[in-house]
């Protein structure tokens, strides 16, 4: 019986508080866990871009999963909402991704041949085009390539709504401390945590970077994640600059309702090192303002920091251990754990309350790495 | 007697904080309000530098305002901590006023020369000086000039340890709402807020840039503050990178004991706009690389603004209306009011408790604008 089974979350980022609002809402018993306030790893830096097709500009598995969490997201974030009664902010008014050289035209084809094959709508725009979408664009653009039904969330209200509608639904939320290892003893999986230990049928590891830190009992290696810092600029602006996500080699422009813009990201290997840099700061104002001449006159709110949990394919890691019975990994998101979150989600909940594992996960389980 | 007097101060800035201070510490019985909290107008936004013969190159008022501010700091910090119980952090480690062009050293030796003649230390270095008493000073610096008597203090430290001194030796601080109108009725004077109406025996008026939003019943005329707004960095740093508060034409690095840094400032007609700009920042960041390259390598904390109260002449407004018996100015204070506030505090209390108008004030009287 659904209601009978136990789960404990560890990491309440947007991946973790997804599946423990989905395992809540589909019958589990969770408890999500985390020893930082909700949506306080990467996520607090996510500027929240749903594009697929600029993620993943070739067939592949990203690209099927990617694609497949896009189409959930309309009924998720509706779900979230209503379950929650938060306001989240959630817009799919498509992507503009600007050349700068005519290079790069040549890429946006094959990318809209690919577009085509699939079904999905995508326009190729000249100068002219792209500067009437997008009146505020540098006057050099080349040309772009407008994708329609991408999008974008505001990632900290979707995490925080995730939170208080599994908490509403009945999960339980709480500041565990640090999580050191996770072992079986008799029927259960225990979580050793600083502040003492929990005991849970089913573990589910979706704790970004820091995957790796914990011990998983009869595993030979820590699952490979590896930080990935992302800086990101929030600007504010007096009334509308841009009317969708603009990108460019460099950057993208995230505008938002309220008037404000996030510029993201920077992509640097530092380690667990999570501040913000003079650097980072400075390339990200130097992109925005190639692209958006204009951007050099907004205001600065804020630089943010994240560290995104990267895997040597890149891909995340979604699947059961095959060392320690009852423990699956929801982790290695990298640059896409919002807009993966909601299929994230349901194959979690599909594995552990249906024992159904999806064909997609062929491409995600942790098994790909070794022994785990 | 002494403690019978009943003065209410306006604005809990450094200077309004001082003020307050130095009043009650010498009997007085005092209110200070603010809408704001404590600190939160330029103060917030200031570094602190306490450096008479940088701001003021030549002979004038402000140069014996300044000079004379100095020579109360030690006495004075020491004081406001002993009666907070706070620490301030407090250094007379010297500026190093670089010269990136050989022309600057020309106007350095003119300084040195005015300097010499009042018998303040200081000493012209040639860029191998200059780099060996700053290593990570640019290689192309021509020289500079050391002016060790120079230094600094945290502003909103000593600010806050002020506003709790205060409060120790029996001043109420208070939100006061918006602070409309003062108005004589009887013996009293009336100060008109948003929260209702306070009587004072005496008012000072420290209400920064925005004084002269202030009515004050029979004057002709408001005081002609007008808010120039200054934006700071604040950078992180592994270990100490400056030895002593370091200048170019373009900006100053302040070093902090906890290996953080603050580079300043603009100096920016923007109206009552309190926000940080890309502009701001990218002009910071530039200037403070071209000064000290190595700061391309630093954190990035946050960004600050804060709208310094600047007259028409530079000079702050301190002393006595003619237009409202009872009310005194202390406003004005443009890029000094951290400096200027132990002179300032002392000068208001001598003209209210002491009934003596020090003759520096000729120079700071509000007269020297009209009908005030």
């Amino acid at each position: 019986v659904a209601s009978s089974i136990d789960i404990a979350v560890v990491g309440a980022g947007v991946v973790g508080c997804a599946v423990a609002y989905e395992l809540t809402r589909r019958g589990g018993s969770v408890q999500l866990v985390d020893e930082r306030p909700v949506g306080m790893g990467a996520t607090q830096a996510s500027a929240g871009v749903l594009a697929p097709y600029i993620e993943a500009r070739a067939e592949g598995p990203l690209l099927d999963l990617t694609a497949r969490s896009l189409a959930l997201f309309d009924e998720f974030v509706a779900g979230v909402a209503a379950a929650s009664g938060s306001r989240v902010e959630y817009r799919r008014t498509g992507t503009l991704d600007v050349a700068m050289q005519p290079e790069t035209m040549k890429q946006f084809g094959g990318l809209a041949a690919l577009l085509a094959k699939r079904g999905v709508e995508a326009e190729m725009v000249d100068a002219q085009a792209a500067r009437s979408l997008e009146p505020h664009l540098a006057a050099d653009v080349v040309g772009g390539l407008l994708i329609p039904s991408h999008g974008f969330v505001a990632a900290s209200e979707l995490t925080q709504a995730l939170a208080v509608a599994a908490r509403r639904l009945g999960a339980q939320v709480s500041d565990s401390g640090h999580v050191c290892r996770i072992r079986r003893s008799g029927d259960s999986l225990i979580v050793e945590t600083s502040r003492g230990n929990l005991a849970a049928g089913r573990v589910v590891l979706a704790a970004g970077s820091w995957t790796g830190q914990i011990d998983v009992d009869g595993s030979e290696r820590r699952v490979p994640v590896r930080p990935v810092r992302g800086q990101l600029l929030h600007l504010s602006w007096n009334g509308a600059m841009l009317n969708r996500v603009t990108w460019s080699e460099r950057c993208y422009l995230v505008p938002w309702g309220d008037g404000t813009l996030l510029v993201g990201a920077t992509v640097e290997e530092a380690g667990f090192n999570e501040r913000t840099t003079v650097a980072g700061v400075r390339d990200l104002i130097e992109a925005a303002s190639e692209l958006v001449p204009h951007v050099w006159t907004a205001g600065f709110v804020s630089a943010r920091v994240g560290l995104r949990p990267c895997t040597p394919d890149e891909l995340p890691v979604i699947g059961p251990s095959a060392c320690l019975p009852g423990l699956l990994y929801a982790t290695g998101h990298y640059r896409n754990g919002v807009l993966l979150a909601p299929l994230t989600a349901k194959l979690v909940a599909d594995a552990i309350l249906d024992d159904r594992i999806d064909p997609v996960m062929e491409a995600t389980l942790p098994q790909r790495f070794g022994k785990l």
